[in-house]
């Protein structure tokens, strides 16, 4: 299998700072690294780009993640992406009915912190895209793959959920 | 969504026994607990048989996972199982043409050990039952998910491989 | 042995909130509680007091933390503090003259995200205790135990560094 | 503060080898290099020798570990060792008479599986090392670091606890 992924940044990503004391978005690829390390079977095309939290991104970063996709070698592609503007983002390249299967995903917590959701959250789109789904905008988070407008974050429980 | 997962054991589940100072396949769920806890939109049915290192499983084994397979509550079924006969045990139930999407998973490396490969395998399997998938007997390793008979355990490498 | 335990905040108590999407400092002893679970020959006594990051505190946080150590139990006492003002709050204790034998330790990263570092330094306090020391007030950390006033935080390297 | 490791093997080292499916004990010092990297204050000389599960050292392996101490560069020394026979070797040591500081050391779960209890165990010996004391042969396991003879294995419990 053949799939790009486009590392934009988020929670997903963040990882601590001793000197400064805090969390901070890094602009490399080592949490995404430590998952792709055991997919034997998968050719990645790994793009990263903005690395912002996403309550950060403006108008053109979103143009940036649209054209990065439009670009990508390859008709999977994996989006890694903060939890809170994934919908407005997920939205916009939805509405640009791009040929591709695009899946989103991103974390509640950093990998450098529960490697557990993370990793979940990223295979989970990896397990979609080895069945044979149809060209749209997806979103995985914790525990389904759907349709982008269908998954919303619950932000006081901070939880991704079916929006009946 | 709804899944059935069948637990048998397997290096996936083992965990470090510091009595007897070594490592066990216990009876218990906790290393697919850790998983499951962040998979808010799946409602599971978790049912825990055999608990053995694959190799040392016997043909009434197969027969009880068979049977777990018939009688689960959900046509989307997740087995859990050893790396070792993983490829026995599948293709026995491909054999037996049962109306669910049944994909095995596992791991190389125990999930108390590295949550990171663990984790990988399971929550693809998940992914893939997301999509709509057909009836049949998969298997859900180092980033994808095929027939059962398409991926096989490479020994010397300890990884499993499309066959091509 | 018995030993106080004094536990003021800090980095070594940090926790993320994915909530709020910060790391906070907790009010309880969940980092603490993980070491300690090893520690089968010594018996504890925990006070949880102040719960800061350490530049946030005040006088009278630091003259509450004098008090627990004057009205600790045992004469062997461990504080875990901050690390950006632990040489303010140790040498006030140091200037007060206390007949017990205090141990100052925290950690550059939290307890959540690197247990390595945070239970090294603890348990550095813990050995030196073990030993027949003098009354007096002791920073453990980065390797060694020694005098409060001869190991300072360099904060460019984000490293508590022996003062020739 | 300059110290000697000689790192002879046991459970504190062992990792997973997923190949084999089972626990090794490697003949290098990665779980050690892990603890170390926090050390900055600390000058280390480590040797690597033996290499052995404790329950398979003969009488040459104790020779070895005797003469190593002897031309060891340092007073201070701390030995890595397996917890079934680490008291045959201690007592073997201490009735040599040796005039340095030597602390035995291990763990019950390998730093593989679990960072706290085998970073405790060593960073004990540490912090005892970090205090003025007398020439001996101690052991630091589970809270304290005392005469080797004074901590024994509770084989049933799994923990080192001081005899009464």
């Amino acid at each position: 299998m053949k799939v790009t992924v486009i590392n934009t940044g988020g929670t997903f990503n963040k990882r601590y700072n001793p000197i400064k004391g805090q969390l901070e978005v890094p602009a490399d690829n080592i949490a995404l690294d430590k998952i792709i390390a055991s997919c034997h079977n998968v050719e990645f095309e790994i793009k990263n780009i903005v690395s912002k939290d996403s309550l950060d991104m403006i108008d053109s970063d979103r143009e940036a993640i649209c054209e990065a996709i439009k670009s990508s070698e390859n008709d999977k592609v994996i989006i890694v992406h903060g939890t809170d503007t994934v919908h407005l983002t997920s939205e916009l390249i939805k509405q640009r009915r791009i040929n591709k299967k695009i899946v989103f995903t991103g974390a509640m917590v950093p990998m450098s912190i529960d490697e557990v959701e993370a990793t979940m959250n990223f295979s989970q789109a990896l397990g979609f895209l080895s069945a044979d789904v149809e060209d749209g905008t997806y979103i995985a988070m914790h525990g389904v793959v759907v349709d982008c407008s269908k998954l919303v974050k619950n932000r006081e429980l901070g939880q991704f959920l079916i929006q009946e």
